[in-house]
Formats: C-alpha cells, sequence, structure tokens
C-alpha cells in the first residue's frame, strides 16, 4: 500500500523545566496508508526534528527525511528496511538531525504494518515468543542523600526490586556526596533489589574523575555505572571498563546509529547497551544491535524515559530475547506522557511486566492528549509554508 | 566584552540540483561585540540548523544553542573555548543538529576575537609561522571516463599538481567502470602529479565491494582512497586499512565532533584525517584534532568543498603543521560560495597556497552577495515568532 500522509506533531507541556526530564514535550508521528493508522515517537528536539523533515534540499546527500518516505509503498518489513536505508543514503550529511526523526517515523510506520497484519511488532520481526521483562524504576536523585533514601524506600514499596537512579547532583558536589546518595539508594531499596546508578555524562571524558565513584559504586554491589561519559567518548569508557571489572559499564541511549552503538560494545567495552528506538534510528536498527549485542554476551537494554508507547516501541527489538532480562521503566513522566496512550503497560504483582500481544506497538494514542499538549508550530521559507501543524 | 548580536543567514543559489556539490546553499553566522564584527560558516542544513538556534528548551540536555552563546564575554581564546564546552554540555541530547550550528558560530567568535586582537586566528592558536600548502582541485568525476579525462587534462593545465576526483558515477556502474575513471583520472593529471579518490561513501559498510577498487586505486598509485564507507562504520575503515597497505584510507568529515575523529585513527586505521571546521564544532576542536594527528603520524587535512572564508576557517587549525602540506582547495562552487567573500586565497605561480596572514580569518564578506543569495524564513511557535531573517 502507499504512504497517504505522515504527520508530525509537536507536544509539549505548558511550563517545561531546566531539569533532566525527557518526558517534558514530545514529537509525535502519524503515518497512514490504505485505511491504517500508526504512531510513532522520536527522542528529539521536536522544532529542530520538524526543520529536519521539510528543510529544503541542501544537495544529494543532504535531503530532507519527507523526500525518502512520501510515496513509497509499506506492505512488509523489507518495506520499513528499505524507507529507512533510503532515509540514511538521501539524508547523511549536514542534516544530522534527520537520524531522530527517521527513528519516530520507522516506528510509526512498524506501527501501521503491525495493525495491517494484525501481527504485534515482535513478532514481524520473527520472534516466537515475547519474554516478560524485570522493570526497573529510572528516577533522578533526590536533591539531598535523605530524599534519595526516601525515594528508594518508596519505590521498593511500589513492588520494583530494580531502581536506576540519575543525574540531579550527581558528579557536582564531589566524591563524598556521591557516595552518600549511592549509599542511600542501597539502603532504601534493600540488599536484595537491583541499583543501578546513571551518570548522566557528567565527566565528560574525565576518566580519573569517574574512577573516583568506583568504590562506593563497587561496594553499593551496583548492577551497572551508566553513562559516565560523553555519549561519543568511547575511548573514555574503553578505558574505565578496563579498570572495573566489577562494576559494568552501561552506555549507548546516545547512538543515533547502530555503528556507534556496537562500536560502544567494541571498544567501549560496556556490559550493558541501552538504546532507544526514537533515537537511533527505529525498530530495525535497534533490533540489529540487539543481535550484535546477544552474539557477544552484552546485555541489551532499551531506554525509555518518556511515554508507554515509547516503551513499548523500545520492547520489541529484545522482546524474544531471555538473557536481555531487565528493562526501564518511566516513574515520574510529566502528564503529557502519562495521558498520551490510552492503556498502559502495568508492573504486575511478581513485579515483572508483559510486552503487549496485540498488534503493532500495543498501545492506543489518546487523542483527546495529543490535541491537549499540541505546540502550534509553523515554518516558513522565501514566502512558503513548508510546515503547519497538522489536525489531528 | 559582552557577545552583543548573533544572527543566523540562510542563503542559497535559485536553483539547487540533487548533485554532490555542497557549495549550493550556506549557513552563515555574525557575531557581534564591542563594534567588532566576526563571520562564520557552519556545514549545515541552514534550516534545520536554525531551528536547533532557537527551538525551545526540551530538557536540560537539550538546550537550544542560543542559550549558551548569548550574554557570554569574549576577550581571549579561553572564552571561545569555555561557550563551545558550555553549547555541547547544554546541547548533547536529542538536538545532535547543534554540532553543526554551533561550528558555524566559534569560527565567527574566533574571526571577532582576531579583529578585537589584530591576530590571524592561527597564531591566537599558538602557531608561529603559517605553513604554505599544496592546494588539491576538488572535483566531481565526469558522468563518463572520457569527461574525466578532459576535467584532469583541464585542471593540470590550471597549474594544480594535486586532484582529487569523487562521488557521482562511483559505486554505482561496477568494478569495470570505476576503474576506468581512475584511469583516466591519473592519465589525465600525468603520473608525476598526486591523484586521490573519493567514494562519497558510497559502500556504506560493505567491505568487499570497497575492496574490490584496490587493484585499480593501487595501479593508478592514489595518495589516499576517501570515504569508501558511511562515516560512522568505523569497523568498516578499520578492516579495508588493514587490506591495503599500499592505498592510505582517509575519511573524517562526517566527524562532528573530535572523539569521532579521533576513532576514525585510533579504529579506522585512517593515514589522512580530513576535518570541516565547519562540522566537527569549530576552529578549536579542528585543533584538537590536528594535535591528535600528529601524535599518531596521521595528516590531517581540511575539508572544503564551499567558500573561501570556510576554506581560511579550515587552513587556521594546521596552519603551523610543516607534515600537514596537502589542503583541498574547492574548484568548483556555485556563484554564491565564489561571491561570499571580496578576497580570495589564491594558487601562487609555484602552486602553492599562503594562509591570510590578516587578522581573524583574514577575508572580507562580500555584504551585497550575502543580500543577493539570502532567503527569507520565519520560525513560529505558539504564536510567537522565534526567528526571523536578519537584516544584513
Amino acid at each position: 500500500m502507499k504512504i497517504d500522509s505522515v504527520d508530525l506533531f509537536y507536544l509539549r507541556m505548558p511550563e517545561v523545566l531546566d531539569i533532566g526530564d525527557g518526558s517534558q514535550d514530545a514529537l509525535l508521528v502519524r503515518v497512514t496508508a490504505g485505511g491504517f493508522v500508526g504512531w510513532g515517537e522520536a527522542e528529539a528536539s521536536p522544532l529542530t526534528s520538524i526543520a529536519s523533515w521539510i528543510a529544503p534540499m541542501s544537495h544529494s546527500a543532504c535531503h530532507p527525511v519527507i523526500d525518502s518516505v512520501m510515496g513509497e509503498n509499506i506492505d512488509s518489513p523489507a518495506d520499513v528496511f528499505a524507507i529507512a536505508r533510503k532515509v540514511r543514503a538521501n539524508s547523511f550529511y549536514a542534516i544530522i538531525q534527520s537520524d531522530l526523526t527517521l527513528s519516530g517515523i520507522e516506528i510509526a510506520l512498524w506501527d501501521l504494518l503491525g495493525q495491517m497484519k494484525g501481527e504485534p511488532i515482535w513478532k514481524l520481526l520473527g520472534y516466537k515468543t515475547a519474554e516478560r521483562k524485570l522493570p526497573y524504576a529510572s528516577v533522578l536523585f533526590g536533591d539531598t542523600a535523605a530524599e534519595t533514601l526516601q525515594k528508594a524506600i518508596d519505590i521498593r514499596k511500589q513492588g520494583f526490586s530494580a531502581i536506576k537512579f540519575g543525574w540531579g547532583p550527581f558528579g557536582r558536589f564531589g566524591v563524598e556526596a556521591d557516595a552518600e546518595h549511592i549509599f542511600a539508594a542501597r539502603e532504601g531499596i534493600g540488599q536484595d533489589a537491583h541499583l543501578m546508578i546513571d551518570g548522566g555524562t557528567i565527566f565528560d571524558e574525565d576518566v580519573e574523575a569517574a574512577a573516583l565513584r568506583l568504590p562506593a559504586l563497587s561496594q553499593a554491589n551496583v548492577l551497572w555505572y551508566e553513562e559516565p561519559f560523553a555519549a561519543a567518548a568511547l575511548s573514555a569508557y574503553g578505558e574505565l571498563s578496563r579498570r572495573t571489572p566489577q562494576v559494568k559499564l552501561a552506555g549507548g541511549e546516545g547512538a543515533h546509529n547502530p555503528h556507534q552503538a556496537e562500536h560502544l560494545i567494541d571498544h567501549g567495552g560496556v556490559g550493558f547497551v541501552q538504546i532507544d528506538t526514537g533515537y537511533i534510528g527505529g525498530i530495525g536498527d535497534a533490533y540489529r544491535v540487539a543481535q550484535y549485542a546477544k552474539a557477544r554476551g552484552v546485555q541489551f537494554v532499551n531506554h525509555t524515559f518518556t511515554s508507554h508507547s515509547a516503551l513499548s516501541a523500545s520492547l520489541q527489538p529484545f522482546a524474544g530475547l531471555k538473557d536481555s532480562w531487565i528493562t526501564e521503566y518511566p516513574m515520574e513522566p510529566k502528564s503529557l506522557c502519562v495521558e498520551l496512550t490510552v492503556d498502559k503497560i502495568e508492573v504486575e504483582s511478581d513485579g515483572m511486566i508483559t510486552i503487549p500481544d496485540r498488534p503493532g506497538i500495543g498501545l492506543e494514542i489518546n487523542l483527546a492528549a495529543v490535541k491537549k499538549y499540541l505546540v502550534d508550530t509553523e515554518i516558513k521559507v522565501a514566502g512558503k509554508v513548508l510546515y503547519k501543524t497538522p489536525t489531528v
């Protein structure tokens, strides 16, 4: 079937705070073909990605994403892969934001295909079953160690046996202060739960500074030490990984193509590779990384800090992998992301989650929420309107 | 001095063709402080980069570039480095286009500082002298081998003793056809000239396909084999570099931060690292790569396919390095890029070029050309105009 329409929507909270919370706005994509509708979200600055969607061509390697999507056919997984390849081939230079834009569109195409075939995406990818996963609560550190302790206690009470703390004060107030937060987190969740720490790239490429946190991390028996460095600082990851056989490194959310994730495995020495399908290029590219990781004994983990539709999209690529058993679960998303889907992926009584066995993403988008948070946007070049917020 | 204004201009040719020619549009940046004016160009989709300049903040890691530049002070090289670091720290996630936008702004800041201090940028970077460089003519392959031959003859006649052919038909019509082009190029320029071949990323990550071209490249005694693969395909570069001790690989123009260029040296095995200051983050980041390359016996080469102001900006980071003696020289830029500067970096009678020993970039921007090619652009979000083409 021919793609009939592709619409990008910029959604946002009435107020956006200067904190490490990616759920404050969203770039939502809707694709239609043959009466079917698919939805996807990109983890991207909405306005910047909208510009990459419709920007006038600069040269043959710098097409807007729209040039490679409109008018294409979609009848099979091969068609989705072909469209993604076409975007990469036409938009690989000077319009790097297009990698993120592609991600949202590609997910919407998979969702659309799932609706057409009446199958969940993980089945279209070739998995026979969707393994249940252990969700970890992903939260920001408290401003004080006492706050972190209380957060940990509360989350454990909610039934989570795996918790990740990150960002906020970490790395900003010295080694001692960080240790206090780490020990408070461990104390709050108990010795029998999984604890992960997210550095939020705070040490950029400073291996010594990142290494100073290793004793506390090791003592608190953390499962992984995430993103101490900038996403691209492969050599720093590699050096730190050789110093810390006890605490495994994690990273990958900044990978905007599968190569970068693969290099983080090969040269960065991570034990966990964390992929956001809304960033790396979509579900197909995330699936490629999941297979690559599996073959090398590295655990694939989703990166999701936003909506449950984004969560479902991020679960599809490793749904069938038994050894990749832990999954990021957004705990404190803003109301925009809470309201975006009608149904949710709930944490069940045994603390596990089940990936939907319904067509496509398996969750229904709440059109009322789309309308509620929609931001009216217009881009005009040389007197011509290239983008105007579409009707929901 | 406090930065008074930063203006981004979208320039473009009346007609933009779907060919591998990056000189058909430009993102020009003007910065003013204390009555001084600096100019820079980013190698970027202008509209997409303008969006990344003013996009509403998404979260603490996804600020628009403007948030880290306006209101800052600029009195020394350290201030330029500090502003660049601030942009990277505030805009590293989900707004990846900002790396390119930063590049144009950072160059304009160096130019401004040069005007303030009355010094060329290479002196501000610490170089005592600017070495003369051998310019190579950088052109697209002809559509046929006969056309490539004629182009090579013509360029040699113009006084060039180093020529690079790339893009166009290369990699699209089989190994034989490519060999014909390569041999035609060699025949046209003569045995005593330097010949380089640019694959234009045509083989993506297909090492076998790229390797099939090695015999002809070796027989034609090419100096380097450039970008056979996608910029991010490090492993493919690494594998091919181990197969071709005779023909050195080159790459790096796709690096949008210094890490990527350094990894191409460390893991990709390139013998030449090609950096565009308008892409990698500016002159400071390019300088970092130049020093890194020098320490590892790798030649630093500029990537420049556009204007002479972009050429001068790309020459500054390795101006003082004797061992990095060859430089890309744009041969067929569109009139926009020809007219953008009042003066030029001319090829001298001995076939060499001299880096300007004048304040800043050392070339004067032609305001009439800026006005002539200016594209009227407006971005409106939630009823508010966030960007409107500034007055020249």
